[in-house]
């Protein structure tokens, strides 16, 4: 993976706040990858990768939907702003015959979080929420929380994210909430009966 | 339906407080019937049942589950305060013969409500909420919506119940977060985009 090319691609896809966010990203999934013992080469590549769709035309990423079987339907029916990262998972394949499963779901999923997050798939989803410039309401419990545990960090961005959602009556999409609640189970071990 | 024998079982199998709970449930339930155009004797018969099982045993409620193919076993892994919905609209089949689909699943997603409500699920899922008894915080907004907007103020009870979830670090039941999004649609129309 020849990664300045790839910088020279990013910057002429993104506007320049998004492509300084996707930097900060990845020095944050890095040190993240570092701490949490996560493989620093696919951890680069997703970072740098996630918000490679992110100003793609709506009716580009709606055609890849609709006429992409790995891709839920579904994903019509909620935000826009969810399309970009299951978009770009296919994309950089297209592209950059990026085929890692493990790579390729973080960036998918670093919007919404899943069920059974790996930790790949934390790292991008914790990074893209803690990175230096984020600086929503709650976000320095979570990068503190981030130094010594990555899921329960996690659990605290999914949901402050669900919550957000709710306060603001907006949909939550599946994914989010089933993130919420895994990530719930693996913090508190279980169901208090 | 005898209503009287009914009552009987009732106050047998019930706390003096749950029975007045259900008394209460069943009249706020009845100026719902009335108000939205449902079915008085569904209405009456659906509140009335609603808690039926509050304070069967456990054990008793688990295997009902465990053994029951309409019963989804995911309800095992959840809070057990869920159980007792799903498990009377079997009980009372097998007990009284009621077999009507409807009253059954008022019954059955009372807690929790779910996607595309029925106007019976609504009522039954909204009186338990808003009856008289109830203190919670935010009640009122829903007593003060129900008057004129039965789904709107479904919608406002979900929110509330999945927000309090949330707060308390709870796991949230899927049909919990299926009725929040599906009344949130049913309400604001769509997908804000």
């Amino acid at each position: 993976m020849d990664i300045e090319n790839l910088k020279v691609d990013l910057q002429e896809r993104l506007t320049e706040g998004r492509y300084e966010h996707t930097l900060r990203v990845t020095d944050t999934a890095l040190e993240l990858a570092e701490a949490f013992h996560e493989s620093v080469e696919n951890t680069k590549i997703a970072a740098l990768f996630h918000d490679y769709c992110k100003y793609d035309p709506l009716e580009e990423m709606q055609k890849t939907i609709e006429t992409n079987s790995k891709l839920p339907d579904l994903l019509l029916s909620f935000h826009h702003e969810l399309w970009h990262g299951p978009v770009a998972s296919i994309r950089i394949e297209e592209k950059y015959g990026i085929a890692n499963q493990e790579i390729k779901d973080a960036i998918f999923f670093h919007t919404t979080g899943r069920a059974k997050m790996t930790k790949l798939d934390k790292i991008i989803f914790l990074a893209d929420y803690i990175e230096p410039g984020r600086s929503f309401p709650g976000v320095d419990e979570v990068r503190d929380t981030a130094k010594t545990d990555l899921t329960k960090a996690c659990y605290q961005a999914a949901r402050n994210t669900v919550r957000f959602l709710m306060e603001k009556n907006r949909t939550v999409y599946p994914d989010s909430f089933h993130a919420y609640n895994d990530l719930n189970q693996e913090v508190f071990g279980g169901i208090d009966k």
